[in-house]
């Protein structure tokens, strides 16, 4: 059964994601509608680039990833379709596919051609972007959609940098529990055995303390900092939320101490 | 496949929507059960009508909408189930059907008559309105379920005025981008192709400026008065809010000025 | 068709419920996935599991009822899974269960094992309770999944005490309306035909008047006394929030006296 995955900054309430929904139903009678959020902040696409980076690829191959964070809508950003191993993808080309493009062994993309129907200058996630995923689930082929981009525009995301014995990162994202995501790719602060790790992580000025292994490394109420589902540093606080206790949101200086 | 669409004010955490969507599942198997959203204000009749109008008719025939924003469960209230287009819609009689009906080629109801089966007097989206929606996605013919109604309750929505050049009109809507929505039609303040344009916009005292087409036409942060995707005047702010930038409520005043 | 339904507290903004979702489409492709609620609050165990209670044994037999709310993840606590009366249930051994296993007719339950795949210690989600409800969504046997377990952590509810014509019971939750649950069960204060009833109830020492049947017994505004539709006794205001005019939350005491 294909299966067409919305994500978008619309809310529910308004009735957009359903109009989006509508349309597939209507279009690609034979497809499953699921929602992944509707809630990502109104225009963050930093934001709905990490969401999808955690569900794309876990999908199976054959999945349409239909995204709609698009505070470009009305402007001269292009649509978008692609296909990066084995999933479909469609939404606008404003950065929001960077991270799936960035590990992707092999990718195709298109930019949508116009279709001759009537669109909406205000909303393109109905009347462009879920008519495009209605058609890739119903089994047209990408190239049927548009002509090829090689240029797709990419996040600009804030690297680490390691100087010494010193990694300096930042705070990327704060998750609904107050967790802080940040941009220390695991692989810089992992290597001795978990016992013997002696990583020792800091935010804003904030000790954190060893990297640890898990939430249940540290009592209830203190801070941990452990590596966290996407392979990334994270701070955590067990039973709270680091984001209140630290303080720190997304931008806040991250420094790792590693003892080889 | 046929689909059940639900709309409520339930929220999801309580279980209650939950506890709809189980009903349809065991009662009609065969049925898919999609959410278009919960988070409608509480007891927000027109927030509700104005969601479902966005959607309602873009799903295929053959659909039916589960329609729960009821503050009046436990009064005299009736319970409704209806066919317009090709449509099925169950709810209460409260006039949240009031913009599915307006446009309506043509339309039956029915009054939901008892099944015998146990209700609790506070809980009808389960044990009223999800069975009968779920016996319509099983093919049973509307009007096994009740008698015929020719009078549903409908809203009185605030209609414009024209005066002149003047047209007045009210904020209808606030949604989650903070964007207006007015009761003003495209019909009234369309016609001069977009480029000679002269119709001028003001909200509660706020100029607007002239309509445009789409956000792209203004700079990020400045108001821009447009067509929305439902055929009305709306008021945005490019990459902001406009009911903060304006500031605004459902009930402002809203005129446009038409230089024919 | 075999539905997994879930619930947890990760909302949806960071992906990981559409991880979860995910992680069964993959392994469980001819399953339906629904959701039930991602916004129970942060680690509120009571209430995921009062809202699971809402709709568990409505959903046919075979459905697998995937439940994560889970502030014990990366400790000791044990993974279960369980059949209880023809459902399926997966999640921590934390409680959540509580009300489910209290009113059941048969249950099984069983710890899961390991499989040998990787586990993110901070994501048990993803790693080990949604590719559990996927095997017994895709027909495997309970027992494959792990050896038995006898000994459920249970909350321990607090019980309402009677003294005469005295009932005392507390507020278990507020639900999204500001509607006040007690732990007082419909038998105890009913009895009488519903215009006889004599049971004049009290929360935190503001007088809420006779028990009720219906919102529509009193003036929009006021409080109301009635049983809900879980078979509790319950203290709303009609057209408002409970919550608000008594005020109260989770832990209010609330006494009933009944004039027999």
């Amino acid at each position: 059964m294909r299966r067409v995955v919305l994500l978008t900054d619309f809310g529910t309430a308004d009735g957009y994601a359903a109009a989006m929904a509508g349309v597939i139903a209507a279009a690609a009678p034979g497809a499953l509608v699921e929602h992944a959020a509707h809630d990502i902040a109104p225009g963050d696409i930093l934001g709905a680039a990490l969401a999808l980076s955690r569900y794309a690829r876990i999908y199976p191959p054959g999945t349409v990833h239909l995204v709609v964070v698009d505070p470009g809508v009305g402007t001269a950003r292009r649509a978008l379709a692609a296909e990066v191993d084995g999933r479909a993808y469609v939404g606008p080309d404003n950065g929001v596919f960077t991270l799936v493009l960035g590990g992707a062994a092999r990718h195709e993309i298109v930019e949508l051609a116009p279709t001759g129907t009537a669109v909406s200058p205000t909303f393109h996630g109905r009347d462009i972007f879920a008519p495009a995923a209605a058609r890739l689930a119903s089994g047209r082929p990408l190239a049927d959609l548009g002509s090829g981009v090689s240029d797709p525009v990419l996040l600009d995301l804030p690297e680490p940098v390691r100087d010494g014995a010193i990694i300096r990162g930042v705070v990327l994202h704060v998750d609904r529990f107050g967790t802080l995501l940040t941009n220390v790719p695991a692989s810089w602060v992992r290597g001795a055995p978990p016992g013997e790790r002696e990583a020792h992580v800091d935010v804003d000025g904030v000790a954190i303390g060893p990297l640890r292994r898990t939430f249940g490394d540290v009592a209830p109420g203190s801070p941990v900092a452990l590596i966290g589902s996407l392979d990334l540093l994270e701070v955590a606080v067990r039973d709270g939320a680091a984001a209140r206790t630290v303080p720190a949101t997304a931008g806040s200086p991250v420094t790792v101490t590693v003892q080889p």
